[in-house]
């Protein structure tokens, strides 16, 4: 399917960020249809939060994800997010927030 | 952190699910805390579905996912599991759910 937009009938969605150059899987997040649309406008990833509401990743730390493609899953409740992030995705200073091991 | 387990507090996470060899994002599920054990327990990704609660990936298909490596993020809410398919990871027989084009 191509020029596929995410269903936010049921909620929010699940926004997974990865690499592009690397793969690397660096955060995991959720949009609603407003951060979607300012993501799509803006060419940069932003996100919902029940705490935060609207936000822009790197607003604050300047750690912005440039996003290079974008993928909706199966049942169109997932993103896939493909970036270029500046600097580290997670707010802890790590590249990835994926840090810890099981 | 090492030894860590996943924050269930706040109700499920989100699991990421990652080929181990190709780096390829397959799908994204959620888990609660039966989910996470099982998981632990068999090696095989399991997830909890509010459709379907507990489920086994491959249970149906045969297409289960052999687990190799599992990282939780920084806040604990999101799994990432790195993973062996055996087959298409998608229902749709798709080697991965996101082939929806934006």
């Amino acid at each position: 399917m191509s020029g596929a937009v995410p269903d936010f009938s049921r909620g929010l969605v699940a926004a997974v960020v990865q690499d592009v150059e690397s793969g690397e899987v660096l955060m995991v997040a959720h949009m609603d249809e407003e951060a979607w649309r300012r993501t799509r406008d803006t060419g940069r990833a932003w996100f919902h939060s029940r705490r935060r509401g609207l936000w822009e990743k790197g607003a604050t730390s300047g750690n912005y994800l440039d996003v290079v493609e974008t993928k909706l899953d199966c049942d169109l409740d997932a993103v896939l997010l493909k970036v270029r992030p500046h600097g580290p995705a997670c707010h802890t200073g790590a590249r990835s927030c994926f840090f810890n091991d099981v």
